[in-house]
């Protein structure tokens, strides 16, 4: 086996920022495809008030998963921005991740048209996690392969931080079999964020 | 609390034109997706020309809302070119305006498959006074946070403008109950543009 | 009324590239949601080749409109590649041009599911007249309003070709009355390029 | 006729960088709309377990399809990185190659709705060796008329590699006939890669 060749970024600009844009672009279009759970079809002329009204559930998946990919992309925007170099791995790894982000529009349409079911709080959770989890190895083998302007700091920060968001989707998991109503409500300790603190220790 | 890091648009060009690009993309991404709501799949072969006559309302919301994204796309497009600096909650807010935006082909397929219904008009005047304000609010913020190379002038064109919009919409709410056939007509007031007498007074 | 802002293309390179990739993202979704018109839901695992077998109508159409709107895109590309200053009435154009263009997997999809019938044969026609038409109004507004560096040549080229192209199209509708199943043949008569001709002289 | 006209890739690169960007984003909208073949729609609230386990077949289909065209953006963006100067062919051999692509979605939904059956695999099939074909005649074309900077040794790599591929692929089809379970096993000897003796060789 040949080691993987390691490509300088200043070196590769344009390679790189193609990298970045086709990334961006899956994140849109993900983001932008969440609409398509919003399904007009099943909406008649008599009643449209009802209509629109039972479609709530589907406006919160929405929301959230809005909010989530949103979320994703601003992690994976500064995680790039801090790349200096890349190799074929890394490529693999963002590739996977982009994967699961495409994902969600599936998951989040499960949630919306079966809210409150046990099997769609989990494949929801599930997706997260993966997201959460290849991201933080993608993380993790940039700064192993130096190719990561990041600091040690910014290491610890990341793990806390990703430990911390998977931790509240696992936690989900038995809560959407025992109470499935109130597996969502766990999700709103996400808008605490554990990484602060040690960012405020630095700053 | 920490205060949110604000970045100087110059030093953070690479982050700053991707932060552009992907509104750009989830922009035309809902533009085009606008296309999906003219369903081809309830046409019959036996009356064809019946079946796409029927399709006028969708037309007709088609192109009002390709205008109305199109336009809203313009405005971003103008504001985020006097971006100067920008923080985590500008960011926040962009995401929050894309949000409203990519519900426009929803409303706007409720639009078309329930014109001259009072529920689709609301849906849809509410859906584009929400972009109208969180696009007010960015914009405010953005002042206010000294992001922006916008002059004072512009603030008051911007907020005569986005108040005129909101409330042709707003009134078209009520009027939508009593008479939703006439409601879309009362829009046509969009055309005439009350920033427009400030700017000529500045030239 | 006051004159409207005519802003010089190499003063505002970023806002002119943001309008091009927006026209070019645009393209590349209308182009790759073409795809969509193939549907598999009707497909039975009892006769699948059959079922595939019935597509063929739908992948000739997907075949003309993915060269037809790669060709335009082409076109779109190279005017404003010749672009060297913008102002509101051009980007307005732009938008309209755009409109149209978005409508094609619509009307393709119409095409494929009714191939041989007039009305989406007329549809056809109609809307790829209108995507030429808006084009060559732009192009001629852009050379009136000295927006661009094309010369005289290719002003004159270019009214030819859009002319001999829409006028194809325009034939095709009354022969989607008499003969349905000939007015796609007429099409092949796009591959004769009479602008060619003025080109050579040229060279 | 004329000979087509070359264009150095330094003296045109906003136009080169369009082609680039509008290439990369057919390929991003092809891979995000992968996840609209997990149709949600079937899904029943009462055995929802059962539902999600029955759409195993679209995940696997999801998975190989997003891999290969992932895959395939991997080699279309180290050939453009290369690439030096463009015509008019190499244009609409791009746009070809990339009708191939958005049809890749397709032939997904197709295997995974009707995993095991010998039309579907035929189609994934042919829609893949498709892909490598043209992509191949791209390579070929380009350094026959001396458009890219790629070595002869690479030259021999890429036909050794895209030969093997299409090998795997066309021997797929007869096994589909023959044993349709087992034809999909037969791709994993995709993950063997004959160009890479070559590559060793050279470093």
């Amino acid at each position: 086996m040949r080691r993987p060749e390691v490509k300088r970024r200043e070196e590769n600009e344009i390679e790189f920022s193609r990298i970045v844009a086709f990334s961006d672009g899956v994140f849109a279009i993900a983001i932008t495809l969440l609409v398509l759970s919003l399904n007009v079809d099943d909406l008649s002329r008599d009643d449209l008030w009802q209509g629109i009204w039972d479609l709530r559930e589907n406006f919160i998946a929405y929301g959230i998963s809005f909010a989530v990919i949103g979320r994703f992309w601003l992690v994976h925007h500064r995680f790039f921005g801090e790349v200096t170099a890349f190799d074929g791995r890394l490529l693999g790894l963002n590739m996977l991740y982009l994967a699961f982000i495409v994902l969600i529009p599936f998951s989040s349409q499960l949630l919306g048209d079966f809210g409150g079911e046990t099997p769609s709080l989990v494949v929801y959770a599930v997706n997260l996690i993966a997201c959460i989890l290849v991201g933080l190895w993608m993380f993790l083998y940039a700064q192993g392969a130096w190719l990561t302007s990041a600091r040690a700091e910014s290491r610890r920060e990341s793990v806390v931080r990703a430990a911390y968001i998977a931790a509240v989707f696992l936690v989900s998991i038995p809560l959407a079999f025992l109470a499935p109503n109130f597996a969502p409500l766990l999700w709103l300790a996400l808008f605490y964020d554990p990484g602060d603190r040690y960012a405020a220790d630095r700053g």
